[in-house]
């Protein structure tokens, strides 16, 4: 897709990390737990909206980037969604959780507090490893 | 998968409309909108666990059942979500929003208020049109 431009309230609550299969990968701002967002390139609103290729990228993208998120993380759980209802522009949460994390067992969206920052060589730790492991291209 | 056996919070939160593509296809008993559920038959717990061809066949049936919310029920958005922090047998939510509905344009998981329940003529309206749009055999 051309003139691919990340919507402004994305960039404003995420670190872009770099591009996984295509798609940004982006990490929330607040690190009381690990809130990752894929955004496709795409005009399309709706998962089922995506071409049939997109969509099975963006889920490969998507599993490969849970398991990571389960296992490197040490996460119990992994909260999946695509939502969109303040950000038209498709994108994919893949949130890991903890039991007993800032809003176990709620959801996190509209129920996550403010939180800690990240600090520059933690956000370098988890570009790097997410390179190694799942093919991050760091941004 | 032998023995399956709908979680009980989903029995006592959904009425079971059907089988779609071999998963249970589910209706939250909250009236205020539409929110389904399909319930694959596996015992993984997370999307990214699922074996491949089951992994296929659930977003299929997904993407169906949302492009057939978003027609024939006039809604805006879709809402998909694969959470289960609270009722780990494998759950999609397909959840059709309108602006202005009981709780846009927050998610409803944790933010959906009480409301009213379905008539018998209303599910069973919503089981015959599922039948004939996506393929709902009818419990």
């Amino acid at each position: 897709m051309k003139d691919f431009a990340l919507h402004p309230r994305l960039r404003a609550d995420c670190h872009v990390l770099g591009s996984l299969a295509g798609c940004e990968l982006l990490l929330n701002r607040n690190a009381s737990l690990p809130w990752f967002i894929l955004v496709p390139h795409t005009a399309a609103t709706e998962l089922h909206d995506l071409e049939p290729e997109l969509r099975a990228v963006l889920d490969r993208a998507g599993d490969n980037l849970a398991r990571w998120i389960k296992d490197r993380l040490a996460c119990d759980k992994v909260n999946v969604a695509a939502i969109g209802n303040l950000v038209p522009q498709l994108h994919l949460h893949v949130v890991g959780r903890r039991i007993g994390d800032a809003c176990w067992p709620q959801p996190v969206w509209g129920h996550l507090r403010a939180g800690p920052a990240y600090g520059a060589p933690e956000l370098a730790a988890l570009q790097s490893d997410l390179t190694a492991a799942v093919g991050l291209v760091a941004a």
